[in-house]
């Protein structure tokens, strides 16, 4: 299968017109490949067949790839319009388990294999023509108009592996072998398994944007991660270790299994993985194309929710903590085993890429230092949901590739197949499924005292939280200044030797003005009276990340990552605490501040004249307090006997800026004459709020 | 009552000193006029008294006039501070019948006589310390620190005339006459009343800013009407002459009576004018201390509700059509009477201002040329509600002083009583009530064919369509330019030769870019699906007026008064038509447009893609189409299907302005890159919405 070795391309390095040669090789292995996976279905009918209730038959998946690449190259504005709109329909979505939900149960009319069979060739004739006519330049970067093509390609391969997955879902005779005939028929004796120790240290995750590898959107960004000391297995678990568990009635105690594993078991009633076929009492084994007596030593594919429930059994016979690694243990062990990424290879030094066989072979095969499949053979589940690293951006392109993944349903899977190729195969790749789903996948364990961190970053979505959001963190619009920053503008011209004071900040929102004053006061205190809008703030206190999505237009939406770093203020984070509160029974403990701070809070509170009258208690003598508010007043908000101003009384109108100083009076002396501030709250791409709010600076009497 | 001759001063002529004597001099006669008229309450018992039950009792009046002197000044920022709260507070409101609704039944704890007497001579003091020491420079206009005085003197009176029906309503047992006893004895014989033919002509109605005498607010503005010609009744209606509809059943009759009146009439089982006493089978007359045997040769006292009545009985009767005389009328009749102003007398020509009588007289008593009492006597109802004049602006120190009445309930009253000093008694006076109320009020009747226009112009208060007035009328804000005004340029820069053409704006909204291409195209239709937002552009067609209220903070607001002409907007309005129609079903005349804009039109309609696909068929062809829209597609506004773009089709993003170009394309061309149009949208003093419209600019194909 030497012809089917599929490695990506290096971007950066090279001369174009080789490159433009070697892309195209790339592009017809892969494209080769793919037909030749559909090859081993032996007739017609089985194109027509679902190999899986939730899934589209496979005729989708046939057509799926070509189509991917010409709305794409639409959409990049490469090919100048569609080639068969009605296949460009049909064929685009519904693709794969995480939106199964959307499939549509209808029967589609769908076309015959050979109308698909000239569309493929027509659309491989098009874009042959692209990599051979389109100006090429290196590096091959997002905004190259060779990523797109490259990432068709990248596409493809991923459909050649879950398709070969489905294919192992039909029924045996309706298949043939074909080109996927070298199965290894290997088998020994039972392998004993043994953990190893790994020294733990910091790792390092995620790829720059100068990596000379096509990478999807979420294998960008950088994340450090500390790995603590482990014991990880040296084998895969093969299906003879895997049979103990199942001998143990393993799928008959609800013990073993975590609670969305259990609901999993019982509702399938699962007895043994799902490729094994009981016959009498013995089992025999489901490969790709063919069944074949049970390979007792080639690893056990199961989903997560049967490795961990595996894990949870094996801990408590063996007295040890057993799971599954991390993702970033399962680096330590490509750091420790010095495993070479794809690029680098003469040969695939594990069971990938189709370079060694059609289908997994012995867990004890393929040596890695202490180890053994640190890469190939299958992909080994992890405990870590997938989500993207700090510094993630979406590809435009493909702007749903990845964030509907960051759910903390997804769990990564790493080290690739004997089918994975292309980017599947490189030590970046970040491929991701829910965990009760198949893949070509098994897993290995590790021991350790220590539970991985589960960080999902997973979108914000909440509107109002995303509004406020990007109007904390956001771009600028309308050539106005955020109000977080202006209000920081305001403390820096007010408040002498802030460095020696504590500022209590009510009414944080989403936290910019906190995390900015952290910097210039010795304490922060922000408070807010929603746990929605603090807990973004707290999550980027926490992971110096914040992820939300906000409109563009209709329901198309824009992705965003905000990294505290890139704002400077992740290095005063001990200066700073955020806390929900409610402003009107304020804890006792928050008393005693130099400067309160309190942006568009009366508006907003039930009772903004009490909050007026009282909130000197909680200021130092010679405090200051400042106070901004849109005078927005509303009764579903505040009843009219509460509000300071805005009214009339005694047939008289009552401003708010001169009923709020009736109140202060008593305790407080105006600093300087009220300033307006200006700023715009974005709520889509072409619909904008914009406030001014009026700021007024009070010095408590002392 | 030589003492009593109050007349308001000239506020332009005249040496400053001088003037601050006369100054002081009004205000003296004013306030001692005011203190005797409570002199003729017998005990303190009185003061105490409701003399109508929806009214506070007389104790309230009396130190009412004192407080709105204080609330005033302090609101003018004359006085610094309240002088007593409390009083400042109880005796602020609820002052007249336009807030009747308001008044609070609980029985307040009022103070007593003789601490509301020590209040008021406190308050004299101030204001006469204020009046002495303010700069006074002339003339005294609406920004001059004596405006507030006069404003408060002026006040007085109006409670002098008005606490004089009051009392006129308390029983004559706790009365005494004090200084009022120059009460007319005469009584004549029966006065048979006759029509005399007044030649129309045009009236300008309403003073301008440089006016010399004080005026409300409601006093300016500027107005023309055509008066046509009508006679009028050479009397006032006596009492003897009123007999006859009593006798001939009036009161229970109700096909003479309006709707309003029946419904009065019955619910009052109402049987005589309300100060006529009914004892056996005789009437005598309530005068304001006293009761008197029936004046019959006195004007009938009545509401508008009897007046109205009396005249259709009496056109019945009489085969003419009778009914009451229009402001403008009434204007008239001062016009070919060559009645003077108050400032040019030396007596006064009418039973007005305290000169003559302490009670009303005789209908043929004072003569105006072929008239009697066209000032004077009592107060003449007309058919004309109370609006502003075009040009009207709120008093910021009295704002609702006259919007309030501004509603088509209160009719005008013209003319003047024989109690009506300062303001009351001068020509421009206008004041009004609801038409079932009392006053010292009678009328005269006029024979027309024309039935008098009656113009609310009451002020638009639905708050989205103020919102749109302002945006559309209103002043920039931002230092963006109104949208109107934006396309209004698109147009000049993209059609040629417009004084051809013929334009269609689809979502007219209140109407500011309809006008504005008036003045360049050869017709305009402007069409919008909502009946609210064009009826502002239909009135500010027909009148050249535009009134609305918009918020400024909380629950105060901005009266706002939009004038055509400012505007220079008034000259092409035969160019223009304003249509309600549904753009879906248009009407089938609305077609062979050379240019149809459609602003914002897209987001806000149920089928967008339908409109898109037809509306090629009201173009002529080489028509040009320009479209504007927001994309803020909304569920809620339309179904997703119809969304010409703003979602994901087979996996990929449509853009809106892709999506509306895929169906424009088959029937149009582009003609130029998309614009952005930027520009704001008010909500209050400090919240605005800003939206970025796209507008592409189409070319119809031939």
């Amino acid at each position: 299968m030497k012809e089917f070795n599929i490695k990506t391309p290096h971007l950066v390095k090279g001369n174009p017109e080789e490159k433009r040669q070697e892309i195209l090789d790339y592009f017809n292995r892969t494209f080769e490949l793919d037909t030749q996976l559909y090859n081993t279905l032996k007739d017609e009918e089985a194109f027509y067949m679902r190999a899986d209730p939730l899934r589209h038959p496979i005729i989708f998946y046939y057509g799926h790839t070509s189509v991917f690449f010409v709305n794409k190259l639409v959409l990049a504005g490469l090919l100048p319009s569609h080639i068969n709109p009605h296949f460009e329909s049909i064929f685009a979505i519904g693709v794969d388990e995480m939106s199964w939900d959307d499939l549509n149960q209808e029967n589609y009319d769908w076309p015959t294999v050979t109308e698909v069979r000239e569309y493929r060739r027509t659309v491989k004739a098009e874009i042959t023509k692209l990599i051979k006519e389109l100006p090429l330049a290196l590096p091959i970067n997002w905004e190259n108009p060779f990523w797109p093509i490259i990432m068709g390609i990248e596409h493809q391969n991923i459909h050649i592996e879950t398709s070969s997955v489905l294919i192992r879902q039909l029924p045996v005779d309706k298949l043939q072998t074909g080109i996927f005939s070298n199965i290894c028929d290997e088998d020994q004796v039972i392998v004993a398994n043994e953990l190893i120790d790994v020294e733990g240290s910091k790792i390092q995750l995620g790829k720059t944007e100068n990596h000379p590898l096509y990478g999807w959107d979420l294998e960008y960004g950088s994340f450090e991660e500390q790995v603590e000391d482990f014991k990880a297995s040296k084998y895969l678990v093969s299906n003879s270790e895997f049979l103990e568990f199942i001998e143990a009635k393993g799928y008959q105690n609800k013990q073993w299994w975590t609670e969305e594993g259990w609901s999993w078991c019982t509702y399938k009633q699962a007895e043994h993985p799902q490729f094994w076929i009981k016959e009498n009492n013995s089992y025999k084994l489901r490969l790709m194309t063919q069944i074949v007596p049970m390979k007792w030593s080639f690893p056990a594919e199961i989903n997560y929710l049967e490795a961990k429930a595996f894990c949870n059994w094996k801990s408590a016979k063996t007295g040890k903590k057993l799971r599954l690694p991390s993702e970033a243990e399962w680096y330590k062990l490509v750091e420790v085993t010095k495993v070479q990424d794809a690029i680098d290879w003469e040969v695939a030094p594990g069971n990938v890429n189709l370079e060694h066989y059609s289908s997994s072979c012995p867990v004890n095969k393929f040596p890695f230092g202490d180890f053994y499949d640190v890469i190939g053979n299958v992909w080994q589940w992890t405990e870590t949901p997938i989500t993207g690293y700090p510094g993630f951006k979406v590809h435009p392109l493909y702007d749903d590739f990845s964030t509907p993944t960051f759910d903390g349903k997804h769990n990564l899977i790493k080290g690739g197949s004997w089918i994975s190729t292309g980017n599947e195969a490189t030590l970046n790749a970040r491929y991701a499924f829910r965990r009760h789903f198949y893949q070509h996948a098994g897993f290995r364990y590790v021991e350790s005292e220590f539970e991985p961190e589960i960080r999902v970053d997973s979108y914000e979505t909440d509107e109002e939280v995303t509004i406020s959001c990007e109007q904390n963190y956001g771009e600028d619009y309308l050539g106005m200044t955020k109000l977080p920053l202006q209000v920081l503008e305001v403390l820096k011209n007010h408040i002498e030797n802030p460095t020696d004071k504590r500022l209590l900040d009510l009414n944080c929102n989403t936290g910019r003005l906190a995390f900015e004053a952290s910097q210039l006061f010795k304490e922060v205190m922000a408070i807010d009276a929603s746990a929605r809008f603090i807990r973004p703030a707290i999550e980027l206190q926490k992971n110096g990340l914040l992820r939300y999505v906000i409109t563009d237009e209709g329901e198309l939406s824009v992705f965003k990552d905000i990294l505290l770093k890139d704002l400077k203020l992740d290095n005063t984070l001990d200066h700073l605490q955020f806390m929900q509160d409610d402003v009107m029974k304020l804890k006792e403990q928050y008393t005693g501040y130099d400067v309160i701070v309190a942006m568009n809070l009366l508006e907003d509170i039930r009772q903004p004249k009490a909050f007026l009258s009282m909130i000197h208690e909680r200021l130092c003598a010679g405090g200051t307090l400042i106070l901004g508010s849109t005078y927005d007043w509303d009764t579903s908000k505040s009843q009219l006997e509460n509000w300071p101003g805005g009214f009339k009384k005694d047939g008289e109108p009552v401003r708010s800026i001169d009923g709020i100083s009736h109140i202060l009076n008593e305790h407080f002396r105006l600093e300087s004459e009220p300033l307006g501030l200006t700023y715009p709250i974005r709520k889509s791409s072409r619909s904008f709020e914009v406030q001014k709010s009026e700021v007024s600076i009070w010095k408590k009497k002392s």
